[in-house]
């Protein structure tokens, strides 16, 4: 196992910061500095947020009763080869029969599981919130493409958005999670190219929690 | 780069909890549901820790003036090969000498950047706070070790206590952060053998930081 990964690794996280937007509802991100090195010696610091802060793994638990928290999840599918497909030029809703042609480039040469959409949101390191820009112009999956996302034996499904649901919206949500199919979301691919990487994406081991902040990595052939 | 990471995922990251241990005077982590399934739709948290809480990175920033600060820590040094050496039999100071000794166990073939150290406090899966066992009890590193780390490049030092120094000192994490050695504290290694593995430790992108928990896997050739 010794050096297999040798290659670019493209940070591909949101920063979390007080300034961070949040869903509709969700905890402000708090940073707190409580010990100083002048001080104290060290540096300590408070933090605080929602489990759906920045960069996130949705957990089965976040819409299903009884589903897997985010402790409970095994990291392998976490963890391998991801294909990247571009939908800058879509609004509005990607449907499965866009993922489909999508992934068609691709001919038959990808078994990736993991799925992660670019949308026009990652556009010029700028991110959507809620708000900015309005609500109709943010893109999100619709129900079809979770169906093709689960027929296609994919394990996870990763977007730049706040959330791949409409907003107010839990369908693909729990179509998705309720087969076991991971959500990330608020990934950052704006510098990020249609392809076949590396992915690793690993949530905190929080006890009981519907979902946690995640570092997610591609690392691409150099 | 498709498939070229293909072993057993383990977990070496400790849950996070309001159970779970903290370097005495820090915050004690909350977890809090804040909406829920049945009356909201979705299930959220509300979690509040310390930087320094379970498995995490400190960052030049936490006993560095003008260090850097955890979301400015490239990811490069924290993904790749790993050497685990085992001390379970040692008890108090590790020192350079018994590092070099232990890693000559490897001969001369192994150019792991990563050193991660298991002591006594990883068995059983029980781990050290400060008063339990009682200090003198704890294992950490030296001024020596940190020497020793620092003379032969490694760019990363793990270790299963809360802290790579004795209580109550700074003088390792001076000595590494100073040099840009990352220190990567509280790890679960009780399942881990001494030997090479491939590492990945990703701590959150939050701005500004003295350091982050950060989930960490080794991966093994299946």
């Amino acid at each position: 196992m010794d050096g297999s990964i040798r290659g670019k690794v493209i940070d591909i996280s949101v920063c979390i910061s007080k300034d961070t937007p949040v869903y509709p509802g969700d905890p402000k991100p708090e940073i707190e500095k409580i010990a100083s090195i002048q001080k104290d010696g060290f540096a300590v610091s408070r933090i605080t947020f929602g489990s759906h802060t920045g960069t996130h793994i949705d957990a089965p638990s976040h819409v299903i009763e009884d589903g897997k928290t985010i402790d409970q999840l095994k990291l392998d599918n976490l963890i391998g080869s991801a294909v990247v497909l571009d939908f800058s030029e879509k609004g509005e809703a990607i449907g499965g029969n866009d993922l489909d042609v999508a992934h068609k480039r691709f001919g038959n040469t990808v078994s990736s599981t993991i799925l992660l959409v670019k949308t026009r949101d990652s556009g010029e390191g700028r991110y959507t919130t809620f708000s900015d820009p309005p609500i109709d112009r943010t893109v999100y999956l619709d129900k079809s493409a979770a169906e093709w996302i689960i027929k296609n034996g994919f394990k996870v499904v990763g977007i730049d958005n706040l959330s791949v649901d409409a907003q107010s919206q839990t369908v693909v949500h729990r179509l998705l999670l309720g087969k076991g199919v991971l959500i990330v979301e608020y990934l950052d691919l704006h510098v990020v190219e249609e392809g076949i990487y590396f992915f690793a994406c690993l949530p905190l081991k929080t006890v009981g929690c519907d979902g946690s902040p995640a570092r997610s990595i591609l690392i691409m052939d150099s």
